[in-house]
């Protein structure tokens, strides 16, 4: 097969575009910014939620669902949230379709079938979760309440991009409930470490824990902590938010508790949430001119095995081989494919493969069954070894290993290089426009500052990190005092 | 704890609608129509989707996703499944909301987002997944495409029930496209009987497989396959359908392939769903007054273990026996909940397990740990035993097991005493009224007589069995001859 991806040097969004349609993650539909997710990208969805959906279980959470709707006037209870999120709603203002009298054979809305009050297609569970909670919840005993949805939502974005921003999107959004402030703020933090687990060890991407300026804070929320990727162009990706919600939800719901000297209190709340936009922060941190790399940890096929044969005879010799093989993999619990299709060239194949990012491949053909030998091929490096049958599969279950740790070395090495702490605004503008990354720099904490250096250079503060020291500096914009650097970046 | 469940003779559906809340499987939400399927309810459809996820992958299928809304044109592409879904369908006119000037802190719908053309919230996905198959398909070699997409779906129902009839409902949806007829249709048998299989080796369902008459076969489909289950109030539901759509999606999208001879050939369909339906179907076919009865091998806790104590210390001496039972039940894959509660007695402990259907309950207290016993109840029979802890976690093992034959055997049992023949129309009703359950009928073939025995009887033909035998006899109603019997009953 040929490939013909454009280059990342040549334009970087342009292989981002064709590299999703082309491995066959996703497509855009006839709904204008809405994509379909192909079978080959959603095996890779599922693998995120098997294993994120293990950690939220692990954690103490349970999985509920909640309406898709939600009524106008509950959607505007809590106003910051709505505002929030106003300008980007779907609204179904109608229920019935009926036959269009002028045009046989077509539809139009039935303008008997008007909603009393219009349906709000959820951008964000909130305020259908906080209604709920307030049936659920009357004494510090029903606490704390630690629920997670798998869902569908819906945001009326203008610009949208295959899986990094997409009108409707795949999310799971946590919501919990609890009797303490320090409790909700301890539930944030540790959603926001799951999340970075996560994308360290399952996606292999090293990211930024911190928390977000109020200007970046998710519309209703107290304090935003957020984990912040870094892409292979040097813009930043905020991969995972969990937010503290104070009392705000409870105050606009009425969801009060009695707690333990039976006195009435309002619940403290958390939500957080990660998306289907990890699928593109896979496919960027990754991939190469060649098509997807996968992490093994994330990879729906882990091995490929391409029979090299002439005959017919030849393939059933190598199959018998590869047979034993398979069965010794799949013991280690690897997922491998026998690609032992005869309408396609060992060359085709071997291209597929790359451009959908299997992590390795084995070739075996004629001479590797007299020789006893398999030819073992790894994706990220591109590299290959001829490698006796003895032993191959543990020696296969190791490469994976490394293979998983060699790309997050390679993604962390890169991040550590694309963290540049700059003391002038000339020099922030610089290493922004040359080198990209991570500007690490000291901000006078307005949301000012914050507003004119985003106009001047589409850079936004991506957090305040967690780990960040202490430090007496002057704002690299204003030169006012600053306690602590802050990082800027590009962003999708 | 107190159930002060309404017994099902008293009255069948309020006790149905009583211990789907209490039970804490769903309630109904601030969206009219909507459910919330609360923790230990998504938990039960958890399981279930595991299962049939399993089932559909081993038989060669792969998940996809694809958007929730379907432009109004592409909606009515497919004519008659348009105007099948039309007078049910949600629609979103407008992608903004904005402050209402006359009322601070309010929303409304902002009169200049009004969308070029209004978007369905999809009841069905035949016509976004038939125009993005459209794009898939050149040639034979594409074929056969085998995709299952688990979604929720939209349908303005009048009068809603929890898990029965929702506005929204959760459920799975396979669309798969072949390239011949012959090819298209033991699809659609096969998945009928993955159906079945899944129906009676977990939910411990027995069911009826047979095909839809033209009446009630689903729009835009040449056959509708389903599976029929029985209630315990003797009224039908229908399980799952599984539907031969011949070429007409394909026609409708222009969905063509070149075959081995190169020549162009519209793509047979076949389309295939259950829902959340099911959790009613579970419910209402074992459960009984004292709450939930929920077969071994979809209930989310299979063993629960109530300690029987004092005093803090016999507690202690009790959880140390009770954490080595947990551990051995826990290899044996049993899962198992240790109630050690210091809130709440035995007794309230009993009831709520009951309630929520737990197939078996251990109680321990100081006289079992001196004897070595523990004593075992069964949830379906409100029977218990002293059994030896020797062997327990085998025995357990082996308990569930029975349970689960037993519930599949009672049900049986009651639906096989249920299929009433019967050859002239004032037996018909007879049987309806004072019997219920499938009545075994001759039917002339006509929508016209199955009109007016509705109308007459509120009674449908719930399928034409798979199983009948051919026997000519003479349409019940209209004495008009008939080769074979079909099934009427009331339906759910």
């Amino acid at each position: 097969m040929s490939k013909n991806l454009t280059t990342r040097s040549e334009d970087y969004s342009k292989w981002y575009n064709e590299l999703v349609v082309k491995a066959d993650l996703a497509e855009n539909s006839g709904v204008r910014g809405c994509m379909v997710i192909k079978p080959y990208g959603y095996a890779i969805w599922e693998k995120m939620q098997a294993e994120l959906d293990r950690m939220f279980k692990e954690t103490g959470h349970q999985n509920a669902y909640f309406p898709l709707f939600v009524p106008k006037s509950m959607f505007e209870a809590e106003e910051k949230n709505a505002e929030g999120f106003a300008k980007e709603c779907a609204v179904v203002t109608h229920y019935r379709l009926k036959n269009d009298p002028e045009k046989p054979g077509k539809l139009i809305v039935d303008p008997n079938a008007k909603l009393e009050e219009e349906l709000i297609v959820r951008p964000t569970s909130e305020a259908i979760i906080w209604s709920t909670y307030k049936g659920w919840v009357q004494s510090y005993r029903d606490l704390p309440l630690l629920i997670n949805q798998w869902a569908n939502v819906v945001r009326w974005e203008m610009r949208t991009r295959l899986f990094l921003r997409t009108a409707e999107f795949l999310w799971q959004e946590g919501h919990t409930a609890h009797a303490t402030r320090k409790e909700a703020i301890e539930e944030s933090e540790k959603m926001m470490n799951v999340y970075a687990d996560f994308a360290q060890n399952f996606m292999a991407i090293p990211v930024v824990k911190g928390l977000k300026t109020e200007t970046e804070r998710f519309a209703g929320a107290e304090e935003t902590y957020c984990i912040e990727a870094l892409m292979q162009d040097g813009k930043a990706l905020q991969a995972g938010t969990s937010h503290f919600l104070g009392q705000n939800f409870a105050e606009a719901f009425d969801v009060k508790f009695a707690n333990a000297e039976g006195k009435q209190e309002y619940v403290w709340g958390t939500s957080w949430g990660v998306s289907t936009r990890l699928m593109g922060a896979l496919v960027m941190t990754h991939s190469d001119d060649q098509g997807l790399v996968l992490p093994p940890n994330l990879a729906p096929i882990q091995v490929v095995v391409v029979p090299i044969y002439k005959t017919d005879e030849q393939l059933a010799q190598i199959a018998e081989e590869v047979n034993k093989l398979i069965a010794d993999l799949r013991k280690l619990r690897i997922s491998v494919k026998f690609d032992d299709r005869t309408t396609h060239k060992p060359g085709f194949k071997f291209a597929e493969w790359e451009l959908k990012g299997v992590p390795v491949r084995i070739a075996v053909g004629p001479k590797d069954l007299e020789n006893g030998t398999y030819e073992v091929a790894r994706r990220d490096t591109l590299t290959k070894e001829v490698k006796s049958k003895e032993g191959i599969a543990a020696f296969i279950s190791d490469l994976l290993d490394q293979i998983q740790a060699d790309l997050f070395k390679k993604a962390l090495d890169y991040r550590e290089t694309h963290i540049t702490e700059v003391n002038s605004f000339e020099e922030f503008k610089d290493v922004l426009e040359n080198k990209g990354g991570f500007v690490s720099a000291h901000w006078d904490g307005t949301a000012e500052t914050e507003e004119k250096i985003k106009e001047l250079t589409k850079a936004t503060i991506r957090c305040i990190p967690l780990n960040g020291v202490e430090e007496s500096g002057a704002c690299v914009f204003t030169g006012n005092p600053s306690g602590k650097r802050v990082f800027f970046a590009k962003a999708y």
